[in-house]
């Protein structure tokens, strides 16, 4: 176990909760720490590209594709969406703040050195292919997050 | 503290962050740990034996008892649940992709030797009796989670 | 790393998921942990006064004031809500079962030496003023959670 290692299990796709999680990355990164973000389920599709892939897909991968936001632009808040006033909202006052957008704060976590992972298991049952998400992203299943999770200090499950 | 050893809090009964218990549970079972998992709130729902049991119950409880899913077989997706078609879809794409659902997955993680703690105080308020969930839970409060969690080198919320 | 210290980071302001961060919280504190809340994006909720307190806002920030429960008294289940009856049984439930309200609970926590550090950044997104809060709340960002978390041996996320 090292005190410079982090890991968070990125499972929600909210607009807040995904927030949270790159704030702490960001700032672990920052402060020196080797930060692995695992993300699983719902997390999935903040590391989808904005734009739709051609990919050949079965049925019901299609429907989960299209019903599921793609990308951080798309994440909507755990509460108070208010069918997208209330995230709207929030976008705006962030702005207002100088509070970067959840892309951004994708893109300078990558900078930072963080390193992304897409658990394989959700993607194969989400119907998710690799060449749907953005760069720079790498694949790994459970026992890949237990060996970074028995190097942290510090794992957390958003 | 030990690196073999893991505990999570199952808080919650929703069927995707239900599944993320057990995977990494069972997971980390199979790689050696010792893996003690804490239901407690809507996460002793999982536990609850599919059938009803015959138990004398105050109004308020039996009104609980009969509101809450009775087992791991009703739970349902935290997100596009959709009244029941978004659970029935990932349940069928599970199938298809040959995951075990979240009933197996449990009997699993026991059969691997991961221990499950019923929170007591969750069942006192919610009116649930220790007949009323499955073989092999142990009972315990947030005393016995954190003789656990001290112990472990990855304790996570879920 | 010490053995005696824990850290959780309260970012749901749902009056379950509250209650599950204070009952870890003063079951440590009590058992002479060193345990440290953060409360962040709609955790900042449990933190605020139950009565107005006058302050010049902007209009989005009064909005958001406005919109989100003003204190742990206002606090709403995860599920099971029902328009507020759902939380009206679980409080009357908990009531008759002599488990302290969450309010109770907070000052409980207070009392047993749990320090309560409201994220900054969170509070100038959501326009929360300190006066707006409890008493006895500390203030602090991303770096003042990592400093508390690489000395803690239990890290939640909740």
């Amino acid at each position: 176990m090292a005190d410079d290692k982090k890991t968070i299990i990125v499972f929600s796709g909210d607009l807040d909760k995904a927030m949270a999680a790159m704030i702490i990355a960001r700032g672990a990164a920052a402060m020196g720490n080797e930060v692995t973000l695992f993300f699983t389920f719902w997390g999935l599709n903040l590391l989808r590209k904005p734009e739709s892939v051609p990919i050949q897909k079965g049925f019901l991968e299609a429907m989960f594709g299209w019903m599921m936001p793609r990308g951080a632009r798309k994440a909507a808040l755990s509460k108070m969406h208010m069918g997208g006033m209330g995230t709207a909202m929030m976008q705006h006052v962030m702005k207002t703040k100088n509070v970067p957008t959840l892309e951004e704060m994708i893109r300078e976590a990558q900078e930072f050195g963080v390193t992304f992972i897409a658990c394989t298991m959700s993607m194969d049952v989400m119907g998710i292919k690799p060449e749907e998400l953005i760069d720079g992203v790498e694949f790994g299943g459970v026992a890949t997050y237990l060996g970074s999770a028995d190097e942290a200090n510090v794992n957390l499950f958003i």
